[in-house]
């Protein structure tokens, strides 16, 4: 644009590469004078090429430029996260594929309800997770727009082109008001809202394992490596990578807090509350990006007790195949449910599993049981049944994770 | 499917057609036996219409129902909140077409900065909001996914046609896992923390409008019916509403906090835990719904001073035209910087506005300065020079408005 | 003070409670022009008694009326809370003496760690509350504070004796400053944090009753009255109430951020953001006194399957008691936690519970052993052991219980 | 207790000084196999000193050792907190003092609303830091409650004295259940609570000095090295330091919420979740500490415009002393009210101030107006007449001043 010229683009160009291999080798000197990254850059510059870096400043303000580095470096790591989602949702479809028979109880309310497979629990984790890719997704799309050019909050009188330092800088957008510009910190509220969401489902993952890692499930046993000993009890194998990643979900929803917070009742436009944001990010993301990490490594390291899954799949979570069983020949919903609820009364009177039922005990209850009814009572049977899509169902199983891996 | 004959069906339908009306007329009789909503339905209509009722509940659980149920209301009152955004976005792009060229300073760190237009302060809302718009579309996306036929946690055995379901309630997407479905609950954090940002940015156009109405800014003042008076002091007029929709945006994202914590390390797939999701639901919508809506209706209404707008943007806020105008001189950004903050101290010792500066005066500063130099020292060209995009200048705010109604 | 003559006072009292007695039987008509209460109250006291009512606001505001109002309610209340906490305690202290000797694991990481008796767990739970009681005594404190004679902000240079109203409302202590009277919200934010920890510590044992009366645990059966059944699987019995109170802890953690980022950067004195405090106090009400008293209810109504709790509290826990035992003798915890280690090992590596261990068994790790460090391997002798201050056993439990209900 | 010679006594402890030494010099090597800080110093101990070192761990627990180590150091730091809100209560105290007769507008809704004095207005956040200091006091006192012997979980069998320890250590109590000792983290919340409310009082105060050191109020001006000056606008001075403040208070809100979502829904007893704690105690303390302290090397630096603030205390914001002064003649305050309406409705419409009004202009309104009335019209003596316990007058702001240092 003529503001400067050849040679003093390249002396700056040129200087600017030597002091970022200054920072790079820890040999610049950081003073208090400077005040802040900008005005240190600025100043050390002018000690190496002297006058083009008093031009270095022109058409820019430190607020418009801490914008542009705050949105490039969360672009980065955004994309990095993403890459990091994706990850841990291969190594859950990877293990899904292995497990599409492997039949465990599902829970509602914590109690045993019907019979899942391990496939279709890790499945739902995949579900979170895809929903998070996407949300993080639409947060860098907010988070791509450049703001150079907004100046202090006013813009310049000075001729630039944001369209090309936009393209450059590789930006799809630029900021369509000045004032915005230099005061939104919106798209770290994004990231942070993402980013407390999916700490939240890694929370509800290590719960479960946690669950199902203590003698009362014993669905699962810990690598060494992911777990510690005791000091004083010389028995004990603590989930301790799980309860970590528990307890960080706590800690991004206050970095969201804090950001919120911030901005509340801010006036337009630059302020420097603002400050704040940076620590917050750097506080999420170091939380976040080891935690899905982790998890990523846990999952295949983890010794499942199929059998002992199987053991607690059966029972009473049959109950509701025998009331579907009613159903399909013909009884009312309601009517089923109250003839099943009789064979469960019994059941726990006589203290027997349902698995353990005939034609002959269920018939002292219905006569519409055919003799297939009895098939219905096995978990395996209970899950094959079901194949509707979203369903645990090997067969619907199989399908759902060829649609995962398209997305 | 089969599961219902055509004569169920429209019995089945014409009872839960009867049992609106008798919901809407509130003769409709709730019984704590009924726990629910749903088995209180049930219940009415086996009353009215006997057997066939006795099927309603078939191929369904409560579970699926009332992911259904959160999810059309949300899609409802999330097209409603896009609505209202809209309406207040158009309010203001209306009322910043008619003050293109009202002179006003814009403030960095609440101190006078550069003179911009009120219409580009206005915009910078406008910016907001239409990010709010884009982050409410989104969640409504991740909202409208259909949860039926994931029963209780499992799915079913019987078979129903879960894409016809979704197209009858005009559903884009089916859930695609059951146990996900029955206990996701991120949408509705999706619409909070959409919500919880709109308020933050309420809040913030709140705050201004409170400061500019203080007798200090002096920038506007508010009808009477936006505002109260005191019940001690006469002489009081005090802006009530936004105060109040200052005070919402903590709310809300009080609101947020909530149901991120209640979902916090819960297990799959149901808890009642998640019964929390429709009181936070509720409490958002009934707080952000009338501040936008207030919000549209107070902008119109605000009778702004310009001519106090106009003499609070001159002074010092020209210094950076001054440093500019040297910059297109060819001096460089620091020497001119240094230049102006002379002129400035100046000014200060002589307790002279920059406005007052005659050519000599500048002269004495710099002999780069020429005629025209003097020309920058108006706000209004000050403004007039920064029509680049994202500027103040009316040029630019014409060409953004257009864009915006394109939106 | 000579402000109202004792006629005009008469007929102002009687008129007063002419009026309660109307918004009593809810014949009070509130009229929109009436702003709020208080100026709906003296409206209608002019109707009915005519000129002494307009005296009715002589050296008040409602500012510092508004701010009376709340302390008299929640000074009521938080009164209420803290019968609440000493019932809900007492029937923990009432329960713990029945449990005195009931074993069962103490769990860490939730793995069992070392045995400790059902007395000692909810004993864990007395301690939490007896926190909680002191928390809500301390709020208290700072609530009973009356702030009339502020004014508006100021004070009032009418004659009136603040003291004597004090002590005609019961309270200890006056505001010092009148700014800070109309503006301080503090008390509030006291309540609700002390509720939401209160909420916590509820939400601590709900997931811990909700554990416990897993099919996996099988701890403890929920009455009937306080669980629900499925609407499509006749076997469950869900532990509802729990489930909700532990969901409950959100919402007022929610209450709490809403208070607190209301008042963030709110200049002196009276804003109208406070009226948000009456909505997040009542709310954070309604959630916790229930919580609170259904849970005094539940305790004593759960069934302990005190033979599941024997049967888990053995095994491995012991391994601590055998390590002490070694340190009693002589060795190094170190060398003992190493020796116990081996045991542990080879009790793994045969599937013995260290229950069955032999003096034989133990004399192949250590000649140390004596024929006593078999009786320390039974769970009620590991407890028996543990009398000091703080622990489990039962000597230490009933001096514990007697401090309890000396507090 | 005869656990360890006193031989061995004296070896662990000069080891121990020895590895303190180390710690303190930069000499120890942390290793990854240590796991954490109480491993790494058995582990050094025993190079350093051998077999006694292997007695180190008897009868504790990393458990309760941890929860020592944080009450110890927020013990300290707390009592520091204590200190630093005292200093800066009396560096208010002191500034208070000075202005006992520097009369400036006291606001409502941020509108002038009555005359009160800078003294009395600094004296407002001086009651919040009195609060402040009650509340830190009692959060104190929950924190030094001596944990010892609680061990891993279910204390110890060995014979130990936790009495002594507490002396040694200097706690008046020791905790009272092994199970509570080791997961109780509400001493964490008690002083994040403590600290969050601290922040958002000086985030008010934060906010009051932006405004008052804005053109527009120009009340203030902050000294330089407290204020920061502008990249590109050569006149800013920017009140970077209170506006950095005000941001500070997000931050800790969002390390309290961060707690109190952690230990939601933990079961008993200790869960490795809790290693969150540390960092948020660090984190709130690392803002909070320094926030005090700057603020208390602010406030005496800053340069008050008291004839600004003089001139803005006039006006209209006497009205409620012309209503007050009919009210002492005998009016009832309504009618006082109405009558003063008057006379600001007509001041308005004449563009004049109160101050300028004659007895004859009061008489055209009331004739119950005296001579005496016209000497209420200064703010002076506005503020002179309120002399009331908490009120603005110099008699009532000393006494106040007397009893805060007697506190």
């Amino acid at each position: 644009m003529g503001l400067l010229t050849r040679a003093e683009a390249a002396k700056i160009v040129a200087g600017l590469h030597a002091v970022e291999r200054e920072i790079a080798g820890e040999r610049f000197r950081f003073e208090l004078a400077d005040e802040d990254i900008h005005l240190a850059i600025e100043r050390r510059l002018t000690e190496r090429i002297g006058a083009p870096a008093r031009k270095l400043h022109t058409a820019r303000s430190r607020n418009d430029q801490v914008a542009l580095d705050l949105r490039l470096y969360l672009r980065d790591e955004i994309t990095g996260i993403i890459g990091l989602i994706e990850g841990l949702r291969g190594v859950l479809a990877t293990l899904a594929r292995r497990h599409l028979e492997t039949v465990m109880p599902g829970y509602t309310h914590l109690q045993r309800a019907q019979p899942v497979t391990l496939a279709h629990h890790i499945a739902a984790y995949a579900e979170m997770f895809t929903r998070d890719r996407q949300r993080f997704a639409q947060a860098l799309e907010r988070t791509a727009v450049m703001p150079l050019g907004a100046g202090a909050l006013a813009g310049t009188t000075l001729p630039i082109d944001r369209y090309a330092v936009a393209r450059e800088l590789a930006f799809a957008r630029i900021s369509e008001n000045s004032l915005d510009a230099v005061s939104d910190r919106d798209f770290v509220v994004d990231f942070l809202a993402a980013a407390a969401l999916c700490a939240v489902h890694l929370s509800r993952m290590a719960e479960e394992i946690i669950l199902w890692s203590s003698t009362e499930f014993g669905f699962v046993a810990l690598p060494d490596e992911f777990a510690t000993g005791s000091s004083m009890m010389p028995h004990k194998k603590n989930p301790d990578l799980p309860e970590l990643v528990r307890g960080k979900s706590g800690r991004i929803i206050g970095d969201l807090v804090a950001m919120l917070t911030v901005l509340k009742g801010l006036p337009l436009s630059y302020n420097s509350d603002l400050q704040e944001d940076k620590e917050r990010t750097f506080d999420a993301l170091d939380t976040l990006k080891p935690a899905l990490a982790l998890m990523a490594r846990l999952w295949p390291r983890l010794e499942f007790d199929v059998a002992a899954m199987r053991a607690a799949a059966g029972g009473f979570t049959l109950a509701t195949d025998l009331a579907e069983y009613l159903v399909r020949r013909g009884l009312a919903f309601r009517d089923a449910h109250e003839i099943v609820g009789g064979i469960v009364r019994e059941a726990i009177a006589a203290k027997r599993s349902l698995e353990e039922f005939t034609l002959a005990d269920l018939h002292r209850h219905s006569r519409v049981f055919g003799p297939d009814a009895v098939r219905s009572l096995r978990p395996e049977n209970s899950v094959r049944a079901r194949n509707l899509p979203g369903g645990p169902g090997a067969a619907a199983m199989r399908r759902y994770l060829r649609r995962l891996e398209d997305r």
